[in-house]
């Protein structure tokens, strides 16, 4: 091989080139955290070289097809080469990738102890010695092990840690790792920020729209396995032959990154596509249609994992339509689901306008004395909190007090009530404050994690459902840094138990750069942004204070809507002698459906802890906090501080500025004006409004608002999306 | 410089793969014509090496920014060099790119001729002498040219044409070349098959998506000046500040590439958004209220383009509700425009429920009277033909009957009748044929096209609109081969005179290989594809045959709408004794709006184009073809061929395959079976409906309808998108 210097030189401006282009195309976010490939560390790099000069793949079905591309593809883009990958082992390798089966007796004799511990999707990467040499494994029982085990071992290389003397035992610790896809059959996706809903129902079965494949690929990277298409607020159609060939055709993508289709089930479809007159669970007729519809939706989709379903909750149908009982209704559907090994996932979001208790109590009240009668293929699927996925919440009191049933954890990665996709809120913080919580409902250390993954109960599945923040956007989540929450939820549900931190780093060190002058910058601005938005939203345990309908922006004032407890003055109840929700025995006594050490603090407004002050507590105006500040002055301070949050927040993107492309740094600066704006519009909204109640000045360091409270109540916004 | 063999190596490995990823990222179609920069020929290369060693490029505003960014990144692309570009000329310089202003006298004098051909928007590239030394010079009057000049500049160069000896002096003929955008502020799209709305309201003005700015390049890079942001039938809100802010924050980004930002106007505003009681266009509130909207709009913008208007059509508010005439609504608007010198694009698309003659002459009979009326800011659109965008019409007959007013030809990119995002269909094809139409309004070789560049009456302004078939799919337009629709129809709005084939082979060497071994065959299968569409739809002059509301898939036998002009058996009227629109002056006499010499031909069966036959002839069954096949026959054998050559299109793609990347290939092929699927069900339901009338059998030759006429009649699509 002979170069002149001039083509040297043509071919190094082209590699140049080149890496710029590729940098350009993923700088519109399109790739996530599969993106970032760059090693600046020569030492690690040599270090990976050697461990993957040979390797041994030992392949098989489409599973591990998809495997061993993202390790060719993933080590190209790493070590900047063309990877030896072979069929057979031989004395060579320096690396097998292969499941327990390929590997020879004495392997398998010695990691017997580690196959044990790692079910069907753990997977083991560890340096073994063969003849005396080391190798490189990764191994697992089953095809999906070895897929999770190349993703992880692409990400540790990505993060730059030594695999030297690797020894990394993993397996989920959640069985079902699920979102959920709010999207509608017209493509619109309630609650959805980031475009439209990426299933193209008109093209499909023929066009696989070559984004489902990265879709897939994107949640397998982190060990989502389960995903229900379509809106809880669901449509029977769906569940016709004409959707269900579609349907088929998405699953069929999928399952090659081992994710599984759930579908929403209406309750009323055997009214509205079979011609039944009812849809009353113990009716006959209704039994052998769902027997039928289950068997065929089998034959569309072997592998179908089964229904998710939202019944008699904000006006969806459900067995109580006909005096029977959520008991009733999951049962007969899940008999159905029972000989496909399918499973029901049906929804404790429940409150009744009727029911004129405190809504934060109902779905505890209508759900706990169930728990035993469901049957072994239901779950029950709660929501962080007792209201609705406000940006604070106190964990749901369900959680602990139901022994006997798997309880799902419903978490919402899109941003429904935290700035839409338009604020950088880092929700990972939020979803580990309520997988930490203690329930006392077994003792100590019975956290809500424990409850989910099912060990305090010894459940027999276990579930985390995520409602998705993706869209047809180019970035997928509208937000770069709404990315975090995807991959941040992923991870959770693989591992209830990590921090927030470390997820916060993993994802910058994958998405942008390894660069702990920007990485550790970052990471504390996304560990504070979830505070942020509480102060500037929805301070000192205030909640559901935004508008009506889109839920965009403020709109503690609206008190005129059908139903009771669909107003924010149900909420806040402010009125001249203070504000706060009551919730303890001299109030609605919702605290009593926590364990009595938890009711015990949450009683007394002196040992709640402050930030769910308001949501327990009723308190006058000149109520003094710990640090002596009065209540006016608190909340107001603390609306403040969240504004000020957020201009922290930009000085630290600001600074952080070259490290990254100025495309990376501009789209997220962008957005920051829109969340300073409405942290702002928050803030000076919300206290206008409190103000004509508390009669008090604001309080000095509180900017004051740019205009008066009429010109807020004036805002109207009917194209706001996700509605 | 010293590099061992495996660093060699490794770059030269790394090169490959950057290519490789490029390529990959690529295939989604987001680079859309601005992709392919492929030259094989290294004989052309180094020419092209030899005339951009040294580049004089005389700088100046954003636009010239832009033009020099584009030749930088283009030249980088195509020779996998950086250029040396400077700001000053010197005596090594192989190129200048400089406005005339920017020349040295001499040259000025010796270019005189072209500058004065060339006006505002054009541009010269030419092979000059400086000094005894040949430069490549690229110049223009203004900046825009500039712009333009370069785009087409590195279009050649990707098309590897030889720019030794170049001279190509160019400007565009018509003078506002415009994208209509029917995208509605929620996001939907009417007719809209490509995704949602790229005009993301909720994060404007300060989130600027980075793609604007790729749409503006894509629109310059063929010489579209105008977009008109919203829907035709359009929402007042647009006008107000809110949306004002949101608009100029768009038109910021187009500006630098020469584009105007219109706005469609809704004809009630001063009532719904001004809290006047009228919108009459004579009340003198109403002309104050226009007058200080538009002085506001420039405020926000100030270089709005004007208004486009679509009043007294399908529902539409406009001057008629207050007994006033287009004239009065549309000359009020100008009057307000003026000042700014905006322009109004009011619609001639207009048909009344209440009008009992032929809907194809109301048009004609209800503007041509207008003609010399319009105050000279104001442009009168019309479709390409008397009825709505079908498959094939003959030309509009408003084209050349109006003297002494600008008509701007609004052809449909999006495929509301032509199969969606699915079907592959070259709409150049359709609208070569209406541009090279005879009008006969003044003499021959009075073609459509004389009367749209204005050059037939001397108008003072020219126009063409395109109802844009863009959205936010990864690649704009749904369908790849859909983006070869968008770039011709620019190529046209610049050039009418253009031949479909020219354009289908610069789009298929700009989008995919040079290769003429994929170009001839591929560009084949295009110029076919919009003679299969009308085939398998509406062959031999039927029209309007679609299903009701959103016009997926055939409805032959509605009629039942409220309207008697909305339902498919009021075009065909097949009866017993034939099928087909009378129109001579037996019938409706749509044809006396043609010139006498076009009427003629016209109105005798005999002389009738076989391909408007049933446009203007209701026929027996057994009538008899110039081939002396029977039209039942004819018809049903029309409908087969439709078939037959979607299946050929299919055998030439695939065996194109090897051409192109295998993501290329399979994207397109899957849409392929979309459109095979949904020719056969076109040819099926209209002719086994039509069977019901003609009484007959299929000829020989025609493939047997799968399924009955009942079940064709039973499909129901409530979630087709774009309505």
């Amino acid at each position: 091989m002979n170069f002149s210097f001039s083509q040297l030189k043509m071919f190094f401006v082209f590699a140049l080139l080149s890496i710029a282009f590729s940098n350009s195309q993923t700088s519109a976010g399109y790739d996530l955290w599969l993106g970032n490939s760059e090693i600046r560390e020569p030492t690690i790099l040599l270090e990976y070289q050697n461990f993957t000069n040979s390797i041994f793949f030992s392949g098989g079905n489409s599973i591990l097809l998809n495997a061993q591309k993202e390790l060719v593809k993933g080590l190209k883009a790493i070590l900047g080469r063309e990877s030896d990958v072979q069929d057979f082992p031989n004395l060579l390798n320096t690396m097998w990738v292969a499941k327990k089966d390929g590997l020879n007796q004495e392997l398998q004799s010695a990691l017997k102890g580690n196959f044990e511990q790692i079910g069907k999707e753990g997977f083991i990467i560890k340096s073994v010695s063969v003849d005396g040499k080391n190798i490189l494994l990764i191994s697992a029982n089953e095809d999906i092990g070895i897929l999770y085990g190349v993703f992880k071992f692409l990400q540790l290389m990505k993060m730059q840690k030594s695999l030297d003397e690797i020894n990394l035992i993993e397996a989920p610790k959640i069985d079902l790792r699920m979102l959920n896809h709010w999207d509608n059959l017209d493509r619109t996706i309630e609650r959805g920020y980031a475009g439209f809903s990426l299933w193209n129902w008109q093209k499909l079965p023929e066009y696989k729209d070559p984004r489902y494949e990265d879709y897939a690929r994107a949640n397998a990277s982190i060990g989502i396995n389960a995903t229900a298409l379509t809106n809880v607020n669901a449509n029977a159609l769906v569940l016709t032959s004409a959707y269900l060939e579609k349907v088929a055709a998405l699953a069929d993508v999928f399952r090659p990154y081992g994710i599984k289709v759930y579908l929403t089930a209406r309750f009323s479809a055997p009214m509205e596509i079979g011609g039944l007159n009812t849809a009353d669970p113990l009716d006959k007729d209704v039994i052998e249609w769902w027997n039928n519809k289950v068997t065929e939706v089998y034959k569309y989709i072997p592998d179908f994992g089964g229904f998710l379903v939202k019944a008699n909750s904000e006006g969806q149908p459900g067995p109580q339509n006909y005096g029977r009982t959520h008991v009733d209704g999951a049962n007969m559907l899940a008999t159905a689901l029972k000989p496909f090994d399918g499973l029901v996932i049906w929804r404790a979001f429940v409150y009744s306008e009727t029911d004129a208790t405190d809504r934060a109590k109902q779905a505890f009240t209508e759900f706990v004395p169930y728990d035993g009668n469901f049957l072994d293929n239901v779950l029950v699927q709660v929501k962080n909190g007792p209201i609705d996925f406000q940006p604070r919440e106190p964990f749901h009191p369900m959680f602990g007090a139901m022994p006997n049933t798997p309880l799902v954890m419903e978490f919402q990665i899109t941003q429904e009530y935290l700035g839409f996709s338009s604020h950088l809120v880092f929700l990972p913080k939020l979803y580990e404050e309520v997988l930490y919580a203690e329930t006392y409902k077994k003792g100590k250390n019975a956290t809500v994690a424990k409850v989910i993954d099912g060990s305090l109960y010894n459940n027999k599945i276990s579930g985390m459902a995520g409602v998705a923040n993706i869209g047809t956007d180019l970035n997928w989540t509208g937000h770069p840094f709404a990315q975090a929450n995807w991959y941040g939820y992923g991870r959770l549900a693989w591992n209830p138990y990590l921090s927030s931190e470390t997820i916060a780093e993993e994802w910058l060190r994958l998405t942008y750069t390894n660069d702990s002058a920007f990485v550790e910058p970052i990471k504390a601005m996304m560990t504070v942004s979830r505070e942020a938005v509480v102060n500037y939203m929805t301070p000192l345990g205030l909640h559901h204070l935004m508008d009506t309908g889109h839920h965009y922006g403020p709109g503690p004032w609206v008190s005129d809507l059908s139903r009771p407890e669909w107003n924010p003055t149900y909420y806040h109840k402010a009125d001249k002698d203070g504000i706060g929700f009551d919730r303890t025995p001299s109030g609605s006594n919702a605290t009593s459906q926590y364990a009595p050490e938890i009711a015990k603090i949450f009683n007394a407004p002196e040992t709640c802890p402050e930030e769910y002050l308001l949501w327990f507590h009723h308190l006058p105006w000149d109520y003094k906090l710990k640090n002596g500040v009065i209540l006016w002055d608190a909340i107001a301070l603390k609306y403040q501080e969240g504004v000020e949050q957020v201009e922290e927040m930009i000085s630290i993107w600001d600074q952080a500025k070259k490290y990254i492309t100025y495309d990376q740094y501009n789209e997220v600066r962008m957005l920051m004006e829109i969340q300073l704006k409405e942290a702002k519009w928050w803030r000076n909204a919300c206290l206008l409004y409190f103000q004509t109640f508390s009669g008090r000045e604001f309080p000095p360091g509180m900017e004051l608002p740019a205009e008066n409270l009429e010109y807020y109540k004036s805002l109207k916004f009917p194209y706001a999306p996700g509605n």
